[in-house]
């Protein structure tokens, strides 16, 4: 979205705001907590005096590129979070979902130029952690239909919003076979979505890979 | 609990195995996914081809330490999660509480001699996630209590079922002083159980902290 905030508005002066933030949660002055990344740093620190609250915090950060990669990558996530939830599994195949999720997008983050540190931060770790958690996830929606059988077509053309993460994974799955990235959550969830892949198959394929240190 | 395995059995041949794992899901065979760490790699390989199956699957690790310390620090962020909740806060709030949680386990932790790399692992990051969202915790349920006014020694005397979150908030918070490292979300819990603070000044003191890079 910087890239696109550039070229429209022609100036390098642009910031990405991320992390976990429901909007409805934000307007009822829940405490919540941000990052804001600039490759200026004190754009980044003038956008922290403007927002900065008793209910709002934020951190600054120079890493924009992993500020918004984490922002997408995560929907694919939250839609194999839903998958599993579809399929009546539980907590701990979520919280595996969800550290093993990270784990692909910190790797796949890293070879586009982010750095580490970041996805282990709020727009990172935080923001994922919200959407693969929350009831209101329409992603997490997308994929508990898929774990309940139905099929992607089917399923985006009866809901009203827009659901990323579909799209999202292709992005993503391109972007780590043409990195030689190994991204195999989103690569099942490309095979359950647009290869017609079962998904009961899906994870048993991630439950079987080669046992290896963490 | 290695330490203590040591003595007891009086050789080193011991592992840890742990991460989001409730006891209950694993009966169920939900899919589940570990970390088996040992100094000893031969005997991690060992444990891990002892217990793997297609719903169950373990990682190694060589970090002791790392893995021990993520799963005792991970209850007093559930105590502090619970307290959020018992305040009426959100997801939100809950988001940035298990993220800039994990920061503070992973510095203190660095400073007792684990690896980073652990801590955003299954041990680190998974057991958090887990314990932090799950409805059963029983961590959540005594910060739940501390939040909505009740005090400490009255929410354990009406428990029959061990919290550890409490106790281990005197010794984390023992132990960051002891080495210097800030960890201002144990402090402050700290700070509510042992010292009289009002929840909801807590969650100021910890919103209005100077304004920082992530």
């Amino acid at each position: 979205m910087t890239q696109v905030a550039r070229e429209v508005f022609g100036h390098d002066r642009v910031a990405a705001l991320s992390g976990p933030s429901h909007a409805e949660e934000v307007g009822r002055r829940v405490p919540t907590a941000v990052v804001v990344a600039s490759e200026d740093g004190a754009l980044a620190r003038h956008v922290q005096g403007l927002f900065t609250s008793e209910r709002f915090r934020l951190y600054t950060s120079s890493d924009v590129a992993g500020v918004e990669f984490g922002g997408a990558f995560k929907n694919v996530i939250a839609v194999a979070v839903g998958v599993s939830d579809g399929l009546g599994f539980g907590d701990n195949t979520r919280a595996a979902l969800i550290t093993r999720g990270l784990v692909e997008i910190t790797r796949l983050g890293c070879a586009l130029g982010a750095r580490e540190k970041t996805f282990a931060g709020l727009s990172g770790m935080g923001d994922l952690v919200v959407t693969c958690t929350s009831r209101h996830s329409r992603n997490r929606h997308v994929g508990e239909e898929l774990g309940r059988g139905r099929k992607i077509e089917e399923i985006l053309g009866a809901m009203k919003q827009a659901a990323e993460g579909a799209w999202n994974c292709r992005a993503v799955h391109a972007l780590a076979q043409q990195h030689g990235i190994q991204a195999p959550i989103a690569a099942e969830l490309h095979a359950i979505l647009y290869e017609g892949k079962d998904p009961a198959d899906a994870v048993r394929s991630l439950m079987t890979r080669d046992a290896k240190p963490e």
